[in-house]
């Protein structure tokens, strides 16, 4: 058990760190050379081209007005001054609702905090229960003297803690309605506010069935002419360009080298660079570099003009997917809103993703597939969640110094000297679990992707919610019960349903010290790093000492990143989490929790107006991900508070607690009717009033060729950019407008649908002819 | 434990008593008299009017005719031979699908026992576990020497069982897919091939917001004007007229009376009839029976003209939901999928039930407190589940010798009289139960009807499945493990989750004897009895012999009853889950069940072909729900093999066995996202198909005149019917006639939506005219 001067020492540990990261930041920040990482995102936006100051050559590298170091900290009221609507207009509705998180966060446990140590803390710090058994040897810290361990057995005081888990349950509870409510409105606020977008128009089919007679287009365009007529508009296809990117990717990475040669020449220019051919330029022949490089971009490009050739011709490259494009946004809220089949696991129709949210590779996967691949993630995120400490624990043993002798012997003269030998036993199992956990993100998301989402965002949430039952698991039961996650699914499988919350109940406040050093550790000196940008400063320096020629590429080299929503939405909820449970149990952990949640507002506002840039803009979809997660963190505490106080013979008070569990699970019910719809689909008035109001802004809008391109795979699309650019090369890439004509013409032919009315299939014909 | 002996007994007494049933309904049903009772449905369609046989007068009665009476049995083949399409022509769809569970049982379980006797049955037997217990003085039956109570503790053979379990498993899903596949198309043929019904094209909207300034009327009105142009085509509003509705029935109770009193006074015409004026006749003023009720029937009619005049002109009376119909079925199944409005709780769409489906009282519920409902209904019924032993022994206690005689001290003498004090202590607390659980099913629907489901079907599906659960926790676990509910639960909640399966499993093959009487009595016996149905049958004759004067009042006195879902379908359900559970425990079951599906299946065959006659039509909707209780019944029953095996220290088979239940529930997800979409949506092609072929064969259809009244509350369209037949009174009822124009023109007057194009505001520009 530590004590207040214990914990008095971490927090001042921690607040240095943290305030050395600040004034690390605050010097950084204020070189010209540093400005394209520290404010990538006005770059982007093209707000900002150069730095700010003019004078020497000095000058444009390093700062040397003292003035700007003396406000080192006033970045602060900066990230705070813009107001929330330009907040969403300069870096999207996503980022603006992330930083609600935090908001709610403060909003929900500053007034917990205050009631809590205005009624709680009194109430346990006036027992004697604590120093009465330090009479008797029992150890106990001074914070303990402030929780719920300080109550005597049978207490009536018990009643106090049941009356504010109400009262912090009800509070929340508003808190989280009144944000729901709030970002619901701002999202369809957002979305009926938007300029044009593709996906408005479009859906995406997924699940064509294969048809002998037929191509995919021509399936497509059929059928939606038949179940949409008057509506229709166009459709792209979906093609499988995997390959195709690959080799692009392979050639720009070959023109780094290029330039980071002829960069190295034009320095030099006495000796042409050379290099080996081999692997890593370690052996192989030797030759020179320019030329080596030059010939095999030639290559490359060659094969790649070949690989789009087959692309666009092979049938086989051709999924069985499409984006279908209507002529307004209701005909395309109808259409991902219903079913089209007879058969509901073919022409299934959802909401068009942004384009650049698109995840190519996943979609065009069939329906059986689908489940399947859900059962095999299902089961091994269970294993992940559970056994990952024994492949771990396997490697251990091999890192270790036995474990190397044997698997190595040739090693075992070095291993053994003393340095490395206690480097060895010392560091290396501590690494290789850190090792696995900085991958486990990675690792979600890999599995998230062979489940099978259509779309960057949904592979995000997913991997979130998984991260979140991980840590779960295995960073709080697996600190407050000791042992391996396997160890405690045993025991919890032997154990009774009310058994399981007396354990953990019991050992939650044995554990506030250690979480709120956790607290300080992860939460604030972990949020103070975050805005140093170390990774990024070094690679950006790197790649401009080697690789930036022009401006371009300077703008290439910049890597704002983004928030990283799999990683960080888990890690607030994990302070959630922590509140709610500790909010009756030991109320001391409060502060440390409000100073977390108030400094990760202030430095990821900041973040998000200078830095992040985000991929993609979903409209703050992942609002009732959130919202769930807080209400589950409410449940779990409800849940272990019932259990400790079980243990202390309340018999009394702790009946009246069952209650507040059941009435927390109807609130998140009741949430997710009243607002959930918002976030997952689209409705007809909303829709109707925007087409009614474009149509009348702009009757002449050639909506066909603004959506011609748009769901193009991206790769594609930069090879339609890059022929429009190099006008000489005479063979224009012409995406789809030679398919689709073609297609057209089967179509006169096939018989048009009987019944359908001489307006519509002569508007068809219309359209037809627009070619 | 029962012997082979005794089972021999107890089948021998229920295959007699179903003997005997049958043989009275043989003779029961051939006698002309009775004819109504046992062909109804064929009265209702029009088919029979007469009992067929003709001659004297006596024959009109009681048939002579004793060849008849030789094949007493020839109705059973006379059931079969209906082929399941004119089935679902003669019948609908919901009876025929309801009968393929029965099928679907046989299906499932005929292989399932075949390859328990020929693999399961060998493998217990040749064990003398149980021989040699016997020498120990434990008891066994036969029965048992069957089960897997015969092999020895730790045997290889259990890996016989374990693969067993797998085949069952595998042979069920199997067979549930292909019943899936199966009733999903049957359900979109017959939908695809139905005739126009007014549900087709209408949607129900429920939660239509208030306004301070239109009208609901109106408001409908306006929003689908405009956010469904060119397809609205009319609506029909919701009246409250639950006060009109229980003055009707009061009338036509008291009609009942005045035909009773008549007839009477024709027979013996000496001397008018006369009644006391008071509680049930029992007291008050002495009357002339004719006149009075003649004067009682007049002021009630002069109450419901006025009533009915208030319902239709008191705003108070219309319901913030209406009926809306579009003009094609496409525009009605895009209204139903989607949302309408940005606020998802109001404006709220569902497909309307068929009008004779609908559930009146509950179509003004507004969203929040349907929510509130279900969460009351929820804790209800928890407390009704667990607890209900509580009232009833109190009941019971209040029932006995001494109970009587504490409340009610001048009953003492009676009750100690040695007659009554043995019916009071030996039936009565018996009773109380049985009365109980006689009202369950009303007490369900009652709940159901609480929580706000707008149609009939609904309500009985959502009783169904409670009527399982309570059934599954009182029946089935109450029966394996003596104890009340409560009792189980608080063990339960004690156990760990590894013990409960484990308490539960080891007990099922002692209960395998006690099953299987239960199977007989409640399955054979009782299906047996189901074909008699005395109920209607003595009901029938009293109204024949007092009420009927004409030839419509016999009609109405025929009740045929209809199958009863939610009564009907968990009680096969409980046979299922019988089935699956002793299926690897105690094969010996097998057989039994299998005459009971086999039964069952032919009994129900013929009552729905001849006497049922359902209130609705829901083309076999609740399938799915039928679907997942089978699958419930297949998890549960692995788990329980799961709990008995891991006491049976089988360590290396029974691992194997963790597996199935995953894999089972993954089934579950699979054909839910495969099958059920077909049950809860309508697919736009289909709705496209019938539209374009209903355009081409009646071009001129009058749609809007043939909705018209179509979703006018039951009671008003009898108003609406009786006025045309008494075309004497003057004033006819001009249901909406009335109050549409109005709307009409104030809608002419609101500007209408600024870019709807020029054809489709001219559209509804004459729809407007055609009044």
């Amino acid at each position: 058990m530590a004590t207040l001067a214990d914990i008095g020492l971490a927090a001042a540990i921690n607040i240095l760190s943290a305030f050395i990261f600040f004034v690390a930041f605050a010097i950084l920040r204020l070189q010209p050379f540093n400005d394209r990482v520290y404010f990538p995102k006005w770059y982007l936006k093209g707000l900002r081209t150069e730095p700010t100051s003019s004078g020497a050559f000095v000058r444009k590298f390093v700062n040397l007005d003292y003035r700007s170091y003396l406000r080192f900290l006033n970045w602060m009221p900066d990230a705070l001054r813009m107001p929330e609507p330009e907040l969403v207009e300069h870096a999207g509705l996503d980022s603006a609702v992330y930083l609600r998180i935090y908001l709610t966060g403060l909003k929900i446990f500053v007034p917990i905090a205050f009631l809590a140590w205005t009624i709680l803390v009194p109430v346990n710090w006036t027992n004697s229960t604590l120093e009465l058994e330090r009479l008797s040897n029992v150890t106990s810290s001074d914070i303990d003297k402030l929780s719920i361990s300080n109550v005597p057995l049978g207490s009536e005081r018990f009643w106090g803690h049941v009356v504010m888990a109400y009262a912090f349950t009800f509070w929340a509870c508003y808190v989280l309605l009144k944000e729901y409510e709030k970002v619901a409105s701002m999202r369809l606020q957002f979305l009926a506010s938007e300029r044009r977008r593709p996906d408005q128009y479009t859906v995406l089919v997924r699940n064509v069935p294969p048809d002998p007679d037929e191509s995919v287009s021509e399936l497509v365009e059929h059928f939606f002419l038949v179940n949409h007529p008057d509506r229709y508009l166009t459709h792209q296809l979906v093609y499988n360009a995997n390959k195709l990117a690959k080799l692009v990717k392979e050639k720009e990475n070959l023109q780094n080298w290029l330039v980071y040669y002829k960069n190295k020449f034009s320095r030099n220019s006495s000796q042409r660079p050379s290099m080996k051919t081999g692997f890593l330029g370690l052996w192989g022949k030797r030759v020179d570099a320019i030329d080596y490089h030059e010939s095999e971009i030639e290559k490359l490009s060659k094969e790649i003009a070949a690989e789009r050739e087959r692309v666009s011709n092979d049938s086989k490259c051709i999924m069985p997917a499409a984006f279908v494009s209507f002529k307004t946004r209701w005909a395309a809220a109808v259409c991902a809103q219903t079913q089209q089949s007879r058969n509901p696991t073919v022409w299934l129709t959802e909401w068009a993703p942004e384009p650049r949210d698109v995840y190519w590779q996943n979609l065009a996967i069939p329906y059986v597939s689908l489940t399947v691949r859900k059962l095999i993630i299902g089961v091994a995120f269970f294993f992940l969640t559970f056994f990952f400490m024994i492949p771990i624990a396997f490697v251990q043993s091999l890192a270790s110094i036995e474990g190397i002798g044997k698997a190595a012997p040739f090693l075992k003269p070095l291993v053994e000297k003393e340095f490395i030998k206690s480097f060895v036993q010392g560091f290396l199992p501590g690494i290789v679990l850190k090792i696995f956990l900085i991958f486990l993100p990675t690792i979600l998301m890999i599995m998230s992707k062979f489940e099978g989402f259509g779309s960057v965002s949904s592979l995000e949430r997913r991997s979130a919610s998984r991260y979140y039952l991980f840590n779960f698991v295995n960073v709080f039961l697996g600190s407050i019960i000791t042992g391996s996650a396997f160890e405690q699914l045993d025991s919890f499988i032997h154990q009774s349903a009310t058994d399981i919350p007396k354990t953990i109940g019991v050992a939650i406040p044995m554990k506030a010290t250690f979480f709120i050093t956790y607290i300080m550790v992860d939460g604030w000196a972990g949020v103070a790093g975050e805005i140093l940008m170390l990774k990024p400063l070094i690679i950006y320096h790197l790649k401009n000492s080697f690789l930036v020629k022009t401006e371009k590429d300077r703008e290439e080299a910049m890597d704002p990143g983004s928030l990283g929503f799999n990683t960080g939405e888990p890690r607030i909820q994990f302070y959630f989490l922590l509140g709610f449970v500790y909010a009756t149990v030991t109320p001391a952990i409060l502060p440390f929790i409000i100073v977390f949640f108030a400094l990760a507002f202030v430095v990821f506002r900041h973040q998000i107006i200078n830095v992040y840039s985000q991929q993609y803009e979903s409209a703050a979809a992942f609002w009732p991900d959130v919202h769930g997660r807080i209400v589950t963190a409410l449940v779990i505490s409800q849940v272990l508070l019932l259990g400790l106080l079980s243990t202390k013979e309340a018999a009394k008070s702790t009946p009246f607690l069952v209650a507040l569990p059941v009435l927390t699970i109807w609130f998140y019910r009741f949430c997710k009717g009243r607002y959930e719809p918002a976030f997952v689909k689209f409705p007809l008035q909303e829709a109707m009033m925007k087409d009614t109001l474009e149509r009348a802004r702009e009757p002449n809008l050639n909506l066909k060729g603004y959506l011609q391109n748009s769901y193009l795979h991206p790769v594609l699309k930069a090879c339609v950019e890059d022929k429009d650019k190099e006008v000489d090369d005479g063979e224009k890439w012409e995406t789809e407008s030679v398919l689709v004509p073609t297609k057209r013409h089967s179509q006169r032919n096939t018989p048009a649908p009987s019944g359908v009315s001489g307006s519509s299939s002569s508007s068809s014909l219309r359209e037809a002819s627009d070619f």
